[in-house]
């Protein structure tokens, strides 16, 4: 099985229980989980730039495995740029065409 | 790909970001989105009546195809009818139902 | 139809809105959904607790039919156990694992 978290919160505590659940999500001891990506955009872009507290905790899902997508278009707003965000995160054009197409693929969604 | 959009908060930043990814879905360049519907339920509803800051916008997405499906539960609970509603938007009985409808029939899911 | 309703957050307004939702769906006249389920984690454990206003909308969503379930893994972190949420709500290993098991199985998210 396959999901997708969306991280689209400013919110603090939103932003640590999305990275919290692809964590559990991929120590599952079922080992049903295949995949796990985040695509980040609005208010979540925060918790993916470099410099965060969350800095250490999105490197270790990247090393996991977990993909982080962030949303260019996102990007442009905030005139930020991928060198702002922790190394081996993704830029994708638009998050919610990223998210509209994970699902179709057959990712679950969620949007903690 | 389709995709619906669950307008359910109150928080003012993320009824913004709804009708953003509304627009950035519509917009996306390889043409890839078929159909966006947002199905407005509980507070996200001041989002959708007249004479708010948002109305424009919602103008503006409802002239792009964006259909608008209102929740007639949360209408009554708030003491609204449809004429307190953008033009345009569609009344539905229940909100929930209406997205489980469109997540049943391949819309893929977002809540902003 | 079945939905999967996602009770992740520590706001009340959210939660009371994800509990009419789910008695919403269970009152859909035109009888299309055979199954409402609730998967609680992170702040949204708050809302089945014993002794919480929630407490009776809870027990009635229950007894009317819709299954709880309650993440471990928060259960751990909060230093709670079974005995003290809501009699009738299952615990299962981990609530975004049993999330991405029912939307794979065909359940529509819905995350008020």
């Amino acid at each position: 099985m396959q999901t997708v978290i969306h991280l689209v919160s400013g919110d603090v505590t939103e932003q640590k229980t999305a990275l919290t659940i692809a964590k559990n999500l991929l120590d599952d001891e079922t080992g049903s989980i295949d995949d796990v990506a985040v695509v980040v955009q609005a208010d979540g872009m925060k918790a993916i730039k470099t410099g965060q507290e969350s800095e250490e905790q999105v490197r270790a899902l990247l090393d996991d495995g977990v993909s982080f997508k962030a949303c260019s278009n996102t990007l442009e707003m905030m005139d930020l740029d991928e060198s702002d965000l922790v190394e081996g995160v993704e830029a994708v054009p638009e998050g919610a065409v990223e998210v509209t197409r994970l699902e179709t693929e057959g990712y679950a969604y969620m949007r903690p």
